[in-house]
């Protein structure tokens, strides 16, 4: 099996080569703008631009057939919405192109490729119900969603006409994201918890009533392992179109808090300070906190259990 | 007034165009890439191809701020399904193109011109309600409903960033259009209609049964022009991203086929042979017949009453 990993060298998709590596033969190319070092030899890594069409045909041009693609590669949700053209760009055009180079893999007598892409609830915004379910409108309020569902109908209609057998599905705010702060408007999800149980401060953006629908790092990359098990038809339905909503767990910040105090004590709490920042709180708002999963439970995709055991494993990790 | 008008050479173009020539002072730039006439100074024509970004710049560097713009140029949908590459250059590429275009000209101080897209009912498809409602989740399955459905989140987006002031509607099926059958995979439509007024032969693709969403041309073209009398916080709500669905008559072939007795006789309903074709019915089967666009009527948008009065407004034309 040779896999392709887009955007290899972020938070995801390092999590996800180590698990591939640690529990399939798979051979793997990893790709992404920033440098990429695996320790095994079973990864080829390649460090270019998606949004550069030639690149990109070159690279694969190199390697064996892509049978699996997991295509993760995105600037976050603050750089799209500071830099258009650069969201555009690297969420669409590098959508496209990755697209269009499986196209062509299949045009020319190869496998169709079967992918999944990395949607995101923010594609949600707008007047939102309390509980967002499979039936829910997306209106996205801010351009990376945007650029999400875009993608979504994109690979829907590559994927109808045969060329990818594309599968999209919406992650949830993944947290706790280990390292360093990054410019989603939602790293706050991660922060204060990350950097309190280090003995730093971490700064919260948003009121404490604030909710988000959260999936695990672990859950996550599960998520996207089990959406490439899945037969064509079963995912598909023979609908194609908008992507799945994955199940999460909708945890307020105070819940999130209540976790922090429990694994970390009363220390690490302290160190969460509020810094209500509203260009942060106004774009978070627009995002759902609650679904009603039942195409993805229907498809065997599961949430976590409890934000405080999220906590604790991420805590084992440090 | 300044206004644009893509696809200026087509059915809804130059209806349009006659119409504002007719009933205001506007002086008009009319673009297509088929070869344009207007027997007015007031329009001046320009024939290039929109997804070609550097000639729309070059032309609209030529001609007074654009204040107000009709994007109506595509393939439809029959061209978008046949040729894949066609349709993304045309109807996504176009429409970004002509976005960037008028983002240029408010950024270096020019007016945020007002624009309508005609996106279209075929962005509904797979699994439908009986009456499509402003809450239904689109699922294109077809290149031009997903062509269309993309434009409309593209548009919402360069809305919200204030650099054009982008409305999208979804026009039902326009009938009775003039002129020649089309690619359109709704060519029935107009055709059973159209070809037996004018004594000749017209080959009906689907089951007599089948349902259309319709409007006619004058209702059709009144909607775009309405969509720009409304102020931005009218019409947008405060929220950015799907179209407006707009009213139109559900009618079912046979009762196309009784107006046409009705206002031809029984010589021009002989003239109407069924001629099945799987390609033509699988896709229109996905496409809406029926909707409850609360929205658009709280807009003042408004349907016509009966569609043998639509049958004799074109006859009298003829
Ligand atoms: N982490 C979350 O909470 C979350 C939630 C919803 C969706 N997602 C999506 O999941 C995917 C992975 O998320 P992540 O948290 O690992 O993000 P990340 O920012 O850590 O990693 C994304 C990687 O993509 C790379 N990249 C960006 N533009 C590129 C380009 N033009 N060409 C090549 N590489 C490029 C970046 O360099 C980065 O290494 C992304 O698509 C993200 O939008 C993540
Ligand atoms: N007529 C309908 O029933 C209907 C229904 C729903 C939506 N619409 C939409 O309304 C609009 C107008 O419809 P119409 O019936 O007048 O279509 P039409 O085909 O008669 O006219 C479209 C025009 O766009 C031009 N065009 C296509 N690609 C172009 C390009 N790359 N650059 C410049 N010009 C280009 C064509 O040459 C044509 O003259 C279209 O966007 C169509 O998709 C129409």
């Amino acid at each position: 099996m040779h896999i392709l990993v887009t955007g290899a060298g972020g938070f995801l998709g390092r999590l996800l080569i180590d698990t591939l590596l640690a529990q399939t033969d798979a051979t793997i190319t990893a790709l992404d703008v920033v440098p990429l070092s695996f320790a095994s030899e079973r990864v080829t890594a390649f460090v270019g631009d998606l949004s550069d069409a030639a690149w990109l045909a070159a690279t694969l041009a190199q390697v064996a057939p892509v049978e699996q693609a997991y295509h993760l590669a995105a600037v976050v949700s603050g750089s799209a919405e500071a830099d258009f053209d650069l969201g555009y760009r690297a969420n669409l055009e590098g959508t496209r192109n990755i697209l269009e180079a499986l196209r062509r893999q299949s045009a020319s007598g190869g496998p169709v490729a079967r992918l999944v892409f990395t949607s995101s609830v923010a594609v949600f915004g707008g007047n939102l119900p309390e509980v967002v379910t499979d039936g829910t409108v997306a209106a996205p309020q801010g351009s990376y969603g945007v650029q999400k569902l875009m993608s979504e109908y994109l690979i829907g209609d590559y994927t109808r006409k045969g060329y990818v057998d594309g599968r999209a599905v919406r992650l949830p705010t993944v947290s706790v994201r280990p390292g360093k702060p990054n410019a989603a408007l939602s790293s706050f999800a991660s922060g204060i918890i990350r950097e309190p149980l280090q003995g730093k401060v971490s700064e919260l953006p948003v009121t404490r009533d604030t909710a988000v629908w959260i999936l695990s790092p672990d859950s996550a990359v599960a998520a996207l392992r089990h959406t490439l098990t899945l037969d064509h038809e079963v995912f598909h339905g023979g609908v194609y179109g908008p992507a799945v909503n994955l199940p999460g767990l909708c945890v307020s910040v105070s819940q999130m808090l209540d976790s922090l105090l429990e694994v970390g004590g009363p220390e690490a709490l302290a160190l969460v300070k509020d810094v209500p920042d509203p260009r942060v709180t106004k774009l978070v708002a627009t995002w759902p906190t609650k679904f009603a999963p039942e195409r993805a439970l229907a498809l065997g995709y599961r949430a976590d259990n409890d934000f405080t055991q999220i906590v604790r494993t991420f805590a084992a990790r440090l």
